[in-house]
């Protein structure tokens, strides 16, 4: 007989591995199947190695800037992103055996769904499920004029290799958040760095004031930022990088390819007949055993949008009442100044925009005061959007989301005390620019 | 005849500055005067420069965990914190006359205030105001035990003479926040410190847990912590600091007291024919021409409370109907890790604590995971009081606000997106905790 599980996740990344713990603490018994490493894509090649490496590069501008001398190098660079990794994932592996999640190694596809059960291969094992979460993330995009080599990578590749100590001429294919962050840090860490945009900007996706200071930003480290520049074509000759862009052909010592990610869902494409349409509580429509969460279930490609969906799932089947889905995400680009976007603004709506004159050079430490900048849309007198730019704003990230999640009067956060000094009084600041009441601009 | 303004501020603090500012921008003619530095107490000996202290001496650290042998010196980091200072001073130096105030060099005294106007002593000469606000601040405490000399000092001496670069043996008086940072500062510069408190614990405004934690993490440094002891003597021989505490007498090379600070009033005394009374908009009772903000104005000393104070006197003196002042404030504690407090329960609350388990050392970049921390105090499902404890959480302290002044439930917090990877998460995950939704524990 096959065994049977109340729940199987496929997936231990940070869509898949909360509802496996939630699901067990409430006394179900789950099984979580993952083909590759746990925590997924962004606690080993992501979000988690790429803050680490920020970070590290982060220190060494810094500590450089104060006049220490640091001597950092790329190869502890790397070992640090690597150990940072490591620890989170084995973080992950001692939650999972603690709350006694079973885990088997291996791919899981769900080859039906009936009135009582799933059934879910494992392997080559068969197993039924009460429900069964997909969480099978996404992965980057490889494109067709793009040939793999040592020196060709993408996140994996980079996070698996390192940027080479003889590396002079570096290559960044790809200007949205992830290639942002991997141009400073790999110009931090001494590269010389060209970063190319097929697009008109760089963070396409986000607010254009947003693009324009992170230009400056990375040009301040010396990266160069191409747009407009669709890459023609990558080759390796003797694993020697070349790049075409706009007809100009350049050699390369390394080619980080940054060029988005695909949601993966071959594990419920048979079951659910093709593509998957979602409901609102993550279910697949016509399959209500089945829920797809994270990447998988599409856009915005982020973890904690992962984290909200798989707390959606658990809601649905521990059955929280009190669970209220969020209505919108932060982005955050964790560079040096980092940057935060929360926009639910649709259609017409007034925007404020505040850069902080000259507090901006004592308050956070010496940097250009342009890069201090917040930005708020509203309408009809609630707040529709926030950008925010500085130092350690990805820390107000939350603020930002609870503003415009709940959509509050300028006049209810002008009533709420930012502490002195901060980044955050950025926020604090627009907030009474827009009333008409700032007293930092004469 | 006497020149008449339709505004005088006395003090040209984070408390005075903002008002001189707003009037002027509104058309107003405003004399402010100032008897020493603009930016008074946390601009050029406080909040400003303790911070880029804390910034240098906590890169230096943390460059030196990574491997990066950087070559810190004390008397960079005090230059540092001096130059950071004297930018902030000139920032505000320019916005007032790009703004159009007129500043007086000197001592301002509120003579008497009578139907039309209040009179006023500026120096020797005498001007009329329309109304006055007096942001005189505070100073530091000196007590009667200890003895005054070039290794004797309090946080003015500090950032004006610095730590000398033979001090080896630092005695910090007084664990509150301040000899707290100063504390870890020091440490991090290479000096061997003592920190003595005369309470049983350090923090002792902050809650229990705090304490513990800051403990914690000033030994980490190497400080020497010790409570319940106060000092009674500190004598100067040939320039040699000499301490007893206990009964038990020890030399040190430098000793800074931090003993808190005492308001200063002398400007409104006679006007207000002894301590004055202040109504909710920050006016004196019996002279409504009249305003004390700031520390003036008494506790909490903290400068984001001088700013709503001055905030709360210019929507008085400029008519706006929609200002709120603030009910809390946060206490920020500007260490490595950082520390947040904003606290309004009052009687029972029921408390959630929530340390980061596997995910802190990964996350926040190898600092143990002890010291992150988030509680909460809840009463009838709303948040009343937050606690944060991470590196960054500072920048966390407006939506701490947020929260607490809203008093928001669980619920609602819970249903906002916090970014990951983030300290940020460990307040979101303390609400799921309270909720008993936590994934990130077993």
């Amino acid at each position: 007989m096959e065994r049977r599980y109340d729940l199987v996740v496929i997936g231990g990344g940070v869509a898949g591995y909360p509802v496996a713990v939630l699901a067990a603490k409430a006394g179900l018994n789950v099984l979580l199947v993952e083909e590759r490493l746990l925590g997924g894509e962004c606690t080993n090649y992501g979000c988690v190695p790429s803050k680490a490496l920020l970070h590290y590069a982060g220190v060494a501008a810094e500590a450089a800037r104060l006049g220490m001398s640091p001597s950092p190098s790329r190869s502890n660079a790397f070992a640090y992103a690597s150990r940072v990794a490591g620890e989170e994932r084995s973080g992950i592996e001692a939650l999972l055996r603690a709350a006694g999640v079973e885990v088997a190694r291996g791919r899981g596809l769900v080859e039906g769904c009936g009135g009582e059960a799933c059934r879910v291969l494992v392997g080559d094992a068969c197993v039924e499920a009460g429900r069964v979460v997909v969480a099978t993330g996404s992965e980057p995009l490889w494109p067709g004029w793009a040939e793999k080599c040592d020196r060709v990578v993408d996140n994996r590749g980079l996070f698996e290799r390192g940027l080479p100590e003889d590396a002079e001429n570096v290559l960044v294919v790809g200007g949205g958040v992830a290639g942002v962050e991997v141009a400073q840090a790999m110009a931090r860490l001494g590269a010389s760095v060209t970063l190319v945009e097929a697009m008109e900007r760089i963070l396409p996706g986000l607010p254009a004031q947003a693009s324009r200071i992170a230009t400056r930003m990375l040009r301040r480290d010396g990266v160069e930022v191409v747009t407009g520049s669709p890459v023609q074509r990558i080759t390796c000759r003797n694993g020697a990088p070349r790049a075409c862009i706009r007809g100009e052909c350049r050699d390369y010592d390394f080619v980080v390819l940054m060029l988005g990610r695909r949601p993966r869902r071959d594990a419920v494409l048979r079951v659910a007949g093709g593509e998957p349409r979602l409901d609102e509580r993550n279910r697949v429509i016509g399959a209500e055993r089945l829920y797809v969460v994270g990447d998988a279930a599409g856009p915005p490609l982020l973890a904690h949008k992962a984290i909200a969906d798989a707390l959606t799932a658990a809601a649905d089947i521990l059955g929280w009442g009190w669970w209220r889905r969020p209505r919108v995400y932060p982005t955050v680009v964790y560079t040096d100044p980092e940057i935060v976007v929360v926009d639910a603004c649709s259609g017409e709506a007034s925007v404020v925009r505040h850069y902080w004159g000259y507090a901006a050079p004592a308050r956070i430490h010496g940097l250009p005061a342009q890069l201090v900048y917040a930005e708020l849309g509203v309408r009809e007198g609630r707040v529709c959007r926030v950008v925010l730019v500085g130092p350690g704003v990805s820390e107000a990230a939350g603020e930002a989301s609870l503003i415009v999640e709940r959509g509050l009067r300028l006049e209810e956060v002008a009533g709420v005390s930012h502490p002195h000094p901060s980044s955050n009084e950025a926020l604090f600041e627009a907030v009474l620019a827009a009333l008409g009441a700032l007293y930092n601009r004469a």
